[in-house]
Formats: structure tokens, C-alpha cells, sequence
């Protein structure tokens, strides 16, 4: 059994626990958190809940650390700081700051001789590796991204910062036309407008001027402003009936030429009932890598470029020679 | 430059040079025929015609051989030959001689200090690569692949054997109600007839017995009996102005649970204007792998379960992480 541990316990947090109970081999060990353990329960009569003051103390007891902090201000302290004592993951998904988390990343778990394996997921994650090997494929070609139709918690809040707003659910949508042009190997130059449009819906206080917070929310820049928006004001019911899950999903298509108007469509997408649980089951079965990795002596910071599909798996390799090859 | 030789000259090797020329890191040296070399004339000014007889003259000239033979005679025989004096890559496709294709392979390779990578392509190849993936991530799941819209070579060829048929093309095609079905989540059983069906276009010798042809080719056992078949006469003009290419592709879907009810779809699929052609340019790209992996000493038998994408690709791992993640 690979001994996992959690750090930090949110939705993603959960998502990896229910991930581990579909994996035979993992074993949940102990959740770490910032708050007072008393308080947690969680969803594991097996594992422990515990201070993260004391991770210190799980130093080889656990395999593999899940860290389940945000990118924004948890994970580029985290995910170094735990490298020094454990083998880690994280979902860090900042684009922009990928490099250097990876190199703070590398520096401590190269010191240590531990696995780290950062940015897992699925946009970063499934999405990159599949543009990765289809780009090796179809290295004459243009590969394109669309996500959703899927909730993004991020414009969700910014909504809900709008006065009048008692609460808001925000998706991103692909906009099938343009899924459409790609599909037809043109190699269309899209805009942002025309890839995604906003759909947003909106629970207002009684008596709010709707039109303001619609304008509002049109006009907000970066969030809005640069794409088609659709404001639909609703209950407080039916926003908890229907806009209760956290879906959603994507497209990565390649469209190359291997010769003189020889045309190729490679496609991969995903539509998720659940982002935190799917995000949740990419990370179990790259947890599993990184304690084979480490078994392997093959330490320092990681990717899914990194990562061999057989170091997945749980079947023997002369079992996916038969069934899976 | 990695040096690569082509094995083989039909179809697929066709293929492989034409991916060539899309990787500036790739270069074409020679082309072994079992044919006299002098009436074969290949697409690259800069690379020899070679007999198969002359192999090996070209040890340490070479760095990675595409062996382009059939899987059914030639590659059990060519694979575990050619990894004696080379690092060699091949699409063996009969997948249920793949375990002993390997382990004939690997004992060659392993010998002789060399990477062999059997079994490249889009099925085996993409395919299986997706399948492993898929399973590791959503392991309460199950998995789906379907063929087509493509030509099918063999079934193809079956047709081209009853008396009176001039020339024939089989199309094999994915039931577009069973992938509805698939991409629902509701885990169907599906039989053979229910997954896909076989479109037949046939031109008939003049004055032949089309109804005796037809119900040849509908009763035909293994190849048409099992699934609902569509036979179209057409003329030899028509066959050659509409039916001319080899297109192929196909999708592999995984459906499945992380947690109760909370259903998740992943769905991978190729459109391939030219089956050859592409399953060329995956070759290409593993016999950069093949090329790394023997530069880091890491011998013996593999597939694509055993690649890591970084690997596939000639950007720099920063870019990656860059651009790519």
C-alpha cells in the first residue's frame, strides 16, 4: 500500500480522499489542516486529522503528500517548504508562474532526495501532456484550447462582490461554431471573444437594480468585459436546484498537415461532473508515480511530461501488453 | 541530426519519409527494399536505396531503423533481426501475438544493447496510450474504442478476391448511436453488429452476378457475417475519382464514477485524412524517443506505456513548462 497523505482540506482535499478509496493500493494515512482538527471530520474512519503544525511528525510514515493549497498564495510556499520532508504533488495552475515554482520546487526536493510532482490536473495536467505528444505527432500544426461548459469559481466570486449580488454561478462556455472551424482543419485565428462566452446566473437582493449589476458585470474588465455575456437573474432556490455541482470540462484539437493537403484531426476532451473529484483522481494516479519514482531514486521536480503512462497504472505491464496495447 | 533508416518501402514507409521531412532534427539516410534498388525511387534526393541485403553495412550509421514491414510475416522475423545491429521501431499490429513479439524483441535488443520500440502507431500506438491513461484516472470506469470512418486494407482486399470483382473499398464505421450511448455514462453492452458497420463500395466485372456477389460479401465469415453491411456497385471511374484515399480514425472513450452518481466522460479521437501517413508521423516521433533512450543506456524492448511525452518532443523542457503546461 502507498501511505497518502492530505494537506490542506477543501473541496479538492475531498475529491483526492473519494479518488483514494477507488484505488486499491492507496492507502489514506492522515489530513492536514490549518484549522483545529477537533472541528474536521472527515470522510476516512481510518486516517488521521491533524494540525499541519505537526506534519513534521508523519516523516516517513507517509509516501506521497497530496497538497490541495491555492495557487495563488498557498501552494509556492507549501509545495517547497513539504518537498524538504516528503515526496509531494500539487495542482499548481498559475501558467505564468509555473517556472519558477518548478525551480523553488526542484532545488528542495533535489536537496532532500524526495519526488515532487507538480502541476497535475487537468489544465495544467491532462490538457498539457495531450498537447505535448500531439504537438510531437503533428509538428506542422496549430493546436487550440476550449474549456466548458464549466463553472469557474473565479468569475463566480467576482460577481458576487457586486453590490445588490447575494449569490452567482458563472460558466464558461465553448462556442460550438468556433469548436467547429477548428474541427475543419482551417486553422482559424479566433479571438477570445469568439472562442467562449460567459453565462452567468445571478441571485439578487430584493429590490437591487438589476440593470446596474447586469451592466456591471458586462463591463468588468478582464473577467467580462472582452467576452459575450449573458446575465440571468434567478431564486436563491433555483440557483441551490440547479447550479448546485461544480462541472465542467474542455477541448484540446490539433489540426495538422503531414503533407501537401493531407489533413489530421487529433481531439481529446473532457466533460466532468465534478472538477475537484476529477482533479482529485488525476492527482491519486500521479501520487502513484511519484512513490515509484522515489522508489527509483529518481528525485527532483516533475511534470506530466515526465511521467510514463505505465507508472500510472496498478496492472503488471505484461497485463496492458495484452489487454490495453 | 538523428539518423534514421527505413526498412521496407510501401505504404507506411511512404508515410515515415514524409514525417521526416516535418522534424528538422530527423534525417532520412537509407531506404532498404527487398526490391532491386535501382527501380525504386524514393521522395528524398539526399537518402541511398539500399538492398535489405546490405543492412548491415550501415551499422553506426544509423541511429534508429523504422521498420515498415507487415506484422503478419515480416515484422516477427525483421523486429527482433534488425535490433541485433540497431535501435529499431516498429507498428506491429496483431495484437494477439504482441506479448511474444516483445519478449522475441526484447531478448534481441536487451542482447545487443539497443532500445526496441514495438507496436507504434494509433492502434496500438494512440490508442492504447489513452487507454492506459484513462483507466489510471477514472479506475471505476470502463473503456470503449471505436474505428472509423476508414478504410479497412483487409477487408478490403477480402472483397477483391470473390469472382467477379474488379476493385473494392470497405469502410468501417462507428455507430453514431452507440457512441451516444457510450458518452452518456450509462455503460452499455454492445455487440459486434451494434458498434459498427461495413460500407462496401464494388465495381463488378461486366455481365458479373451482382446479387451472388453481394450475398458473398454479406455472408463472408469473421469479416462481413457479424455486422450490418451495405454493398454499393459502383464504376471503376467512380472508385478511383471518390475512393482514392486512406482515411481512417476512430475514438476511444472511458466513462466512470469517482463518487456516487458523479460521472465523468474523457473521449480521445483521430480524423485522419491518411491512415499511412499518420501512423508515420507517430513512428517519427517515437524514434526520437528511441534515439533518447539509447543515449541514456536504457535498453531492451518497449512501448508506448514506457515513454515519457518530453521524450516525443525536440522543445526544451522550459518552453514546456512554459507554453506546454
Amino acid at each position: 500500500m502507498i501511505k497518502i497523505g492530505i494537506y490542506g482540506y477543501g473541496n479538492l482535499a475531498r475529491g483526492v480522499e473519494k479518488a483514494i478509496k477507488k484505488n486499491d493500493d492507496l492507502s489514506l494515512v492522515a489530513v492536514f489542516t490549518r484549522r483545529d482538527p477537533r472541528t474536521v471530520s472527515i470522510d476516512t474512519p481510518t486516517a488521521k486529522v491533524e494540525s499541519i503544525n505537526d506534519v513534521e511528525k508523519y516523516v516517513n510514515k507517509i509516501d506521497v503528500m497530496v497538497i490541495c493549497g491555492g495557487s495563488a498564495t498557498d501552494l509556492p510556499t507549501q509545495t517547497p517548504f513539504l518537498a524538504k520532508y516528503f515526496n509531494v504533488i500539487d495542482s499548481f495552475d498559475t501558467h505564468a508562474n509555473i517556472a519558477s515554482h518548478f525551480s523553488n520546487v526542484d532545488a528542495s526536493a533535489d536537496a532532500s532526495k524526495h519526488v515532487a510532482i507538480i502541476s497535475v490536473g487537468w489544465d495544467p495536467g491532462m490538457f498539457s501532456l495531450n498537447r505535448c505528444i500531439m504537438s510531437a505527432i503533428l509538428p506542422d500544426g496549430k493546436d487550440y484550447t476550449f474549456w466548458g461548459k464549466g463553472v469557474s469559481q473565479g468569475h463566480s466570486d467576482a460577481i458576487r462582490r457586486i453590490e445588490g449580488v447575494v449569490d452567482a454561478r458563472q460558466y464558461t462556455c465553448p462556442v460550438e461554431s468556433a469548436l467547429e472551424a477548428v474541427r475543419s482543419g482551417s486553422n482559424p485565428e479566433l479571438t477570445t471573444r469568439q472562442k467562449h462566452t460567459r453565462l452567468c446566473y445571478v441571485v439578487a437582493e430584493e429590490g437591487a437594480d438589476k440593470a446596474r449589476i447586469e451592466k456591471e458585470i458586462k463591463e468588468m474588465p478582464n473577467y467580462f468585459a472582452d467576452y459575450d455575456t449573458t446575465v440571468n437573474f434567478i431564486s436563491l432556490e433555483e440557483l441551490k436546484k440547479n447550479h448546485n455541482g461544480i462541472p465542467h470540462g474542455g477541448f484540446v484539437i490539433r489540426t495538422g498537415e503531414t503533407s501537401e493537403g493531407v489533413k489530421h484531426v487529433i481531439e481529446y476532451s473532457l466533460k466532468l461532473d465534478s472538477n475537484p473529484e476529477f482533479t482529485g483522481s488525476v492527482l491519486a494516479a500521479y501520487a502513484r508515480a511519484a512513490y515509484r519514482l522515489a522508489k527509483r531514486n529518481d528525485f527532483g521536480c516533475k511534470t506530466v511530461f515526465d511521467i510514463a503512462p505505465k507508472d500510472l497504472v496498478t496492472v503488471e505491464y505484461s497485463e496492458l501488453l495484452k489487454h490495453t496495447l
